[in-house]
């Protein structure tokens, strides 16, 4: 039994709901499909949720949204009439839609929550009588007649563990389900959403509950690349990557999957199987516990920038117990949050995320690290680029980091930072950003190229 | 002017002794003499200081200590007929010991600190009258009449700092001045020794007390090596080293200087002359703040085994406030005290001294670690060893980790760590400890190696 997600670009037109009935319609072990709502068409377009949250403003704020509504109305409308389905599933959202808007208002942000939401609730009913009409049987379920219970925490609602038992009933029902992502219900019967990616965070969650044998994730793309296609043009695809590689690889900027979306698939132990919904013969990658480790040691290579290092130097620093924990608290008190704090005897250095000081902070924090902790140098870097080097199990193979080293300094690279052995999985390298492009190249070379014997 | 200090070995015989006035003769700016108590004449030889407890502890015990009085009297009068000595300095030194040895014991503790520090301060005397007889006007100077104030630590004085003012008239004393290493005395005027390698330590803070223009360290080595010589035979020496380097090597094992002893030299800014007694025209090392690097970008190469390292995985560890701090509360709890803290995205290395957990402990920490953060893995890794290349500005060195880490992947060494750009002086790998020497040996070869242009 498979669960589907299908994201809103998948489902942005007739032309592409059609795509999706034929790859539910093609599988019968595809059991649950949950959808987003509407997404762009093309690249000026507006999602339906980005128009929803627009609307449910303007109703707070007393305004005319009339012209929204009809915008709202007539993306799910020309779905339906591309695929020659009678008016009555728009009116049915129509209606839906309209009660919502002019309803309860006295909690504003649950109003926008609510708002929100209907999005992929009515694309779900939409989704469910095109599968009806086209001969398959379809039942739309809401997330309240499901039980998907979560936190009170809109925008980042997390799933209550109560609810997994109640989604496995939903393996008895007959039929196709079709399903509303991005939204559950807390317990005093409000809508929540999810963070970002939340629809990815509903499929998870099903797949979770019903014990799914795959959690099928399409989107627009092949699969995922082994490294940024703005860098390196026409990248090798990833076959198979494991949870933990996925977790390294969007640290550092790889956006395909919302790692936090993972999480109840990876506590299963289910694997993902990223698909493109317009190429879907293609086999995607993989995301699984374990993986047969055929593609050499490395198999993505990700980088993101706008880091900085602070070193701190002090004589005798390793003698002088608690002075890591004193550092990290003058951090604190400035509200920043540090990436890595790798050590040296008597250096200690701190990344962060270069957007969290500005030119003032910088100095304040500065003075206080001398002032208090009577260091002999403090010296803040700016403009560092984090490279990961991403493989299971590559701290097993001799030579990795010895190619890796190398192929920075054929291309005249200087390496300000090596952190290898803390992960099982990565590798990191700090450069400056002005070459993180060029590392990031020489790197793939490197590992990808494929005049390369492995 | 110059502070010379002379340790233990250089002073154990006459003819040692004798070599010890040429060089102070030789060079008018040789105005402070600081000396250790007799030391080894041999290798089964017992230092005096040693006789000195056991004599101590007799006393304290009421037991018979006639034979040892004796023996460590042989000492300084072996020293004293040797150079043509009159035996009335030996009576002084005779008289001296013996009223301590009879004086008061209300606290032990501060019995046995007097009858220790007696080692230097008699031989101190013995000094002073070896170079008066050759003709060379030399003053015995006390740490109490010169003001050397510590802090009441039995063997770990730190020395007060309102000595450093009083310290410096000494400069306004004419001829030579010898001062007994080891101790001064505290506020109440007891003696209270320093920690160990007590003589570097007086020398350091006399240098900084009369702002010497250099520190000369006389021992038995004729320099500081690149290398352990155990591990690569006849190793380069080094000529010129900073602090910062001299303490990255002492903390992987170097041991020709400890460390504290630096203090306050370097904070001063005083060099210090790393010299042999058994050969004073070779140049020796010269310890300071900052070198020419002329040497390539290593200057040495430390190691260390008996490390092992604390795996801890759990699946979106980065996101969890606190996880790292949690770990290091339960490592505190069982009293562990931790070198380095690696980082990954999900995992966290704690490395160790493997001495601290026996194998009972190290149960009990990984199952605390499981239980109280819900850790997915947690994994120990014994027997590994720390290689340290150390060399200032090597980080701005493109290269630098390319060239180590071939050696090492040439010489078929799996690499388990690398920590490189905390430190601006050191890079650090960990490697199995089987491995250890044949990893020194590949670096070495790789940086030292005469064939190697550079």
């Amino acid at each position: 039994m498979k669960v589907v997600k299908f994201g809103g670009s998948s489902l942005a037109s007739g032309a592409q709901v059609e795509k999706v009935f034929h790859i539910v319609a093609s599988d019968p072990e595809r059991k649950i499909v949950v959808v987003s709502a509407p997404g762009k068409r093309y690249s000026d377009d507006i999602k339906v949720t980005d128009l929803l949250i627009s609307c449910a403003e303007h109703y707070l704020n007393g305004e005319d949204a009339s012209e929204l509504v009809e915008t709202i109305i007539g993306r799910y409308k020309s779905i339906a009439d591309e695929l020659n389905l009678s008016n009555n599933i728009i009116e049915k959202i129509t209606d839906d839609l309209l009660s919502l808007l002019n309803g309860d208002k006295d909690n504003p942000a649950s109003f926008i929550e609510a708002v929100k939401a209907s999005g992929e609730d009515n694309n779900a009913k939409l989704i469910a009588a095109v599968f009806n009409h086209k001969g398959l049987e379809t039942h739309y379920v809401s997330p309240k007649e499901a039980g998907l219970l979560v936190s009170n925490e809109p925008g980042n609602a997390q799933v209550l563990p109560e609810s997994y038992e109640r989604l496995y009933e939903l393996k008895k029902q007959s039929g196709i389900i079709v399903f509303p992502g991005f939204f559950g219900y807390n317990t005093e019967g409000d809508v929540v959403t999810f963070s970002r990616s939340g629809s990815d965070i509903t499929g998870s969650i099903l797949a979770n509950g019903i014990k799914a044998d795959l959690y099928e994730n399409f989107t627009d793309v092949d699969a995922v690349y082994a490294v940024n296609p703005n860098i390196v043009k026409n990248p090798k695809e990833i076959r198979e990557l494991t949870y933990r590689e996925m977790r390294e690889l969007s640290y550092c900027g790889f956006s395909v999957f919302h790692d936090e979306a993972l999480i109840p698939a990876f506590r299963a132990g289910i694997p993902v199987n990223v698909k493109n919904t317009n190429n879907p013969e293609a086999p995607g990658t993989l995301i699984m516990s374990a993986r047969e480790n055929i593609n050499g040691p490395v198999v993505g290579i990700a980088s993101d920038d706008k880091f900085c290092s602070i070193y701190v130097g002090k004589y005798m620093m390793n003698k002088e117990i608690g002075f890591g924990r004193k550092i990290l608290l003058i951090l604190e008190e400035f509200g920043l949050s540090f990436e890595h704090i790798p050590s040296g005897i008597d250096d200690i250095t701190i990344i962060v995320r270069q957007n969290q000081m500005d030119e003032e902070i910088e100095k304040s924090i500065v003075k206080r690290i001398i002032d208090d902790l009577d260091a002999d140098e403090v010296r803040v870097e700016h403009d560092l680029a984090l490279i990961m080097l991403v493989g299971e199990g590559m701290r097993q193979k001799v030579g990795t980091a010895a190619r890796a080293s190398n192929a920075l300094a054929a291309a005249n690279i200087n390496i300000e930072m090596i952190n290898q052995g803390s992960s099982e999985t990565s590798m990191m390298f700090g450069v400056k950003d002005a070459v993180e492009k060029k590392a990031v190249q020489a790197l793939y070379e490197e590992f990808f190229a494929e005049v390369k014997v492995r």
